[in-house]
């Protein structure tokens, strides 16, 4: 997983890091970054919506066999509260696991001092490559 | 329109511009950036999303009344090629413009030498928030 | 809440009861009925849909003022496994609740004996109507 | 498509019938039935959408091989009017047909008198289900 995560220019671009991975349930992290903002300075709805659909990516990545790589078909994503916060924590966990299609359930949650808040709740659909070991986005 | 999208700081850090704005419809461009691939070289899906969804917010936008701005509520996107392409054009359109929620319908093209082709669709219901004059992402 | 139920004649048409009630979650139960089958003689997916979306919208109600109504805005749902049970467990759970929209998850159990399955998820987005006491769907 | 459309007992029990099939595109008519309500005496809205997500199977079965079937993998429907119309024309269109996954845009448009009306959108996710010819839902 973290192979394929490096390859992914973009991770770095936006600043996501691999934070936790278990089987079903990965965590990234997203540091605030203000060349990602909208006009009120909070991170931009879509950066949260890229490294949210990762962390389901992934997810579904962790229950695949060796060979296999994941594709993202589509995710829906509600957006709860602005992103006002220093880092965010976008959890990834699988629903559903079948040998073609996973789905997965991600919530972004931001963090500021001791304070944590769902900003965005996601439902994805991933297919199963086979053949293919990566997770293309 | 102008002002309000040059105040989102990351349509310059991703490379979106302005490229056509009529009344329910709003047309922007994205072109590669290999900061912001994949690991086989394509745009990733999120950062085609993200400008998607800024399409369809101020496709909304375009019919609000002046002291209104635009607050993305959800979205659902639908990949349906790989981002293979040298630059996209992001359509918004509103499907049903109302008081306080309108949806939209955006399709994102990848363009390269004569070829077009459809590489994600996507449905947004934005709420507009009056006496604020924004898009707020 | 009962007496909005009772009103929504399709209720008892598909064969919706409800179960169980409290503040920001209401669960609904749906007997098989081979009158509302698809092919295989498992319930049809619309179905169960509908059901669970009545759920969400019930559960979004449950938080709302005494003189607030109901909308569906819109909803989302992946269907996990064949709806092949002899009844279905349908479960609104609150997310968010905001003054104007509330965002509701729903889950969808097939129980057959001591079997219980989840054969759907849903993410819905439902609209407070002030001045209208009801749930319209 | 008839004879698969005919083994559904939902339709019938629904009302709902198949007026128009091409390649690629199904229209399903559905009358009006007051057994299908809601408080206001309009159509509940998850029985416009049951008849919509069979739109949109029935039109990625129009594209598939002979010995394949289809089966709803997911859905997203805004609904953008009450269904207050005396019948609804229910179409389904491929917007991108694969080997294992097509897209399909549904809409809803409720008919009274001369007035036509969008009351509901949606996109669905289907798969095709190779050795099964029918379209399970």
């Amino acid at each position: 997983m973290r192979s394929s995560f490096e390859r992914q220019r973009v991770m770095a671009t936006l600043g996501v890091t691999l934070a936790q991975v278990e089987a079903g349930r990965v965590e990234l992290e997203l540091a605030f970054d203000p060349k990602l903002t909208q006009q009120h300075g909070f991170m931009h709805a879509g950066i949260i919506a890229s490294a949210l659909d990762s962390a389901c990516g992934y997810a579904a990545f962790s229950l695949m066999p060796a060979d296999a790589g994941v594709l993202t078909v589509e995710y829906k994503i509600n957006f709860l509260a602005p992103a006002a916060a220093d880092r965010f924590r976008l959890i990834g966990t699988v629903v559903k696991a079948g040998r073609t299609l996973t789905v997965c359930q991600g919530d972004a949650i931001g963090l500021r001092a001791e304070k944590r808040q769902l900003v965005a709740t996601m439902t994805s659909t991933v297919m199963a490559v086979h053949g293919r070991n990566e997770v293309r986005q």
